[in-house]
């Protein structure tokens, strides 16, 4: 652990939120500092069941968070409709923010909460946590070397329970309204556009393969992301949660391609694999390939959460000391996946016609 | 060996042709009887690089061939444009059709080699020879306890050479017109056919990614098939000359998912694997999964060409035996096939308008 590390506030006691709390224990250069609910009773029990160190403060209210000037930075894991509230507010109590995907429920929305970061001089970082794992730098290292990116396509998909759809958050109207859209499709458009070096798509076709629940939301779509005719790249992206467990990234370059299968949730938290292939040709009489898939494995020390935390950290710490405006690369992104995202929603509402960008 | 194997002569003497002259050797009950070129010189040094047994016939020309009353079945790799004339032909000899895809320009021009087919009662067949590799028989057993499938995703890529795209026939347009959508596609398009029992799509829209060579041949293309309200699955297939060699099949099933980055031509020529995970779920904390993917490898005596001349070979022999009428399954899947590949073709010319089926 490090002198004076950042501390953490976590707003909010979501499933997800244990899993962040564990990744801030985690993390060298951070500390859980204060937990918040709605009610004391709630925060109490979620310290009490995930065995949260006494000194962690426990506020039945936001607010009582928020107006403790020892929180440095606020994890916030709360349905996204109430997210551009409670980020404006955290930026201006000048607390630094991680805010759960989605960010917002349009980028008229998270413009506001960049905005408020922008001038209260707040770091912004959404809860990506993949593309903290050094497996993503590793497959960005590799694809440096495979040529013009042709063809990328991006699932998640997940087999929800019953109870998930009866009560999740993420499948009604007032709470999570963008639904499968908003839940496993950020990640989805986030690694098509990590994969571009975030170069937003010209356009953006939904395909009427929608179907939402009852309530209008949307519980699985796919959709197409395609680029201008200089390089004429394609990327195809599906999220549902009707069908089993996936997490898929492949790439086709003209040079190499690129598979995972665990790209958001490594199988394991300490190594994740990748597979390429590079040079592959036919053999003579095209009987088999010259070359099979090579996979590779990379360790992770930390659990990716806690790498993110980590590095949020770190940026905090550099505006602490150097008095530095915040860094804008990850703001950028955050806003470049959500404007993707709206387009995708817009061309489904406008009966799966292209959405230019 | 058996006794009276089906005599096979192969009309045209195409890189492809090798392979399949290897693969009638192979195969128990088929006899490389034949081969024919439209020049004697190439036939004889065809017959000569490759070995042929000394009692192989070598015709000067494609008639000659089809007047030769011993041959019983005709292997054709010719370019797709000479498919209707020639292969009309061979059922009129009465000889049995195995035909390399893409079977035809369009439908139209198919339908007519399938109703000289059912009218000389001769069998005919494509030469997708994955589905008779005992790694598609495997597949499709897994996946009759996957659920309902939800959605396919396919893609055939090849990084052309500066040869082929000077003179390939699949890249000039009086010879193989549909380029890599003729002839990549048709497997993924079958793949996807494949994978939902042939039951056709309600639509197809191609993406507006679409490549073309300077004589507007499709050199790149992505679509997306989709089934009704019902089921509401959908399919995206993408193929390309200007990609790395990738041929993946990745399925999405309520209860299941299932990867396969060989599909067409297995890495090895005797044994092929696949990736499935059933049952998958998210351990505590969401920190990882219960299961990762299970590999299954499915060995081949034969090369999956010898035992599609083995399959048409033993439908001949029935034929033959007890005067049956040909098998209709085959005729059927290519015809569905290259129906679907039309409706690309269509959504293409149409500006990428949704074709319904």
């Amino acid at each position: 652990m490090v002198e004076n590390p950042i501390r953490f506030g976590v707003m909010g006691c979501a499933e997800i939120a244990r899993k962040l709390a564990r990744a801030i224990d985690f993390a060298p250069n951070a500390v859980l500092y204060a937990i918040a609910s709605r009610s004391i009773e709630k925060a109490r029990n979620f310290a009490a069941t995930n065995g949260l160190h006494e000194a962690v403060k426990i506020y039945g209210s936001y607010d009582e968070l928020l107006d403790d000037p020892c929180v440095d930075a606020v994890y916030m894991p709360l349905p996204t409709r109430l997210h551009v509230h409670w980020a404006v507010l955290v930026a201006r109590k000048k607390k630094h923010l991680l805010l759960e995907k989605p960010t917002a429920l349009d980028v008229a929305e998270l413009d506001r909460i960049l905005q408020a970061c922008e001038l209260n001089g707040v770091q912004f970082m959404d809860g990506s946590m993949w593309l903290h794992h050094p497996r993503t730098t590793k497959m960005k290292e590799l694809l440096s070397n495979f040529g013009q990116l042709n063809f990328i396509h991006s699932q998640s998909t997940t087999s929800a329970t019953p109870e998930f759809f009866q009560s999740n958050i993420r499948v009604q109207p007032d709470l999570d309204a963008l639904g499968a859209l908003g839940d496993l499709a950020w990640y989805c458009i986030g690694a098509i556009l990590w994969a571009k070096d975030y170069q937003l798509p010209t356009a953006v076709t939904a395909l009427p393969d929608v179907i939402r629940n009852s309530a209008g939301v949307i519980l699985s779509c796919t959709a197409s992301l395609q680029w201008d005719q200089l390089d004429r790249a394609v990327g195809t992206m599906h999220c549902s949660f009707l069908s089993h467990t996936s997490m898929d990234l492949a790439i086709s370059a003209s040079k190499g391609s690129l598979h995972v299968k665990d790209f958001i949730i490594p199988y394991q938290e300490h190594s994740a694999s990748l597979d390429f292939t590079l040079g592959a040709k036919f053999v003579n009489l095209h009987i088999g390939w010259n070359v099979q898939p090579e996979e590779l494995h990379v360790a992770s020390q930390l659990p990716q959460e806690a790498l993110m935390v980590q590095e949020l950290a770190r940026l905090v710490e550099g505006i602490r000391k150097s008095k530095s405006r915040p860094d804008v690369k990850w703001p950028e992104t955050s806003r470049k996946t959500q404007l993707v995202l709206d387009a995708v929603k817009k061309s489904i509402d406008l009966g799966y016609r292209p959405v230019n960008l």
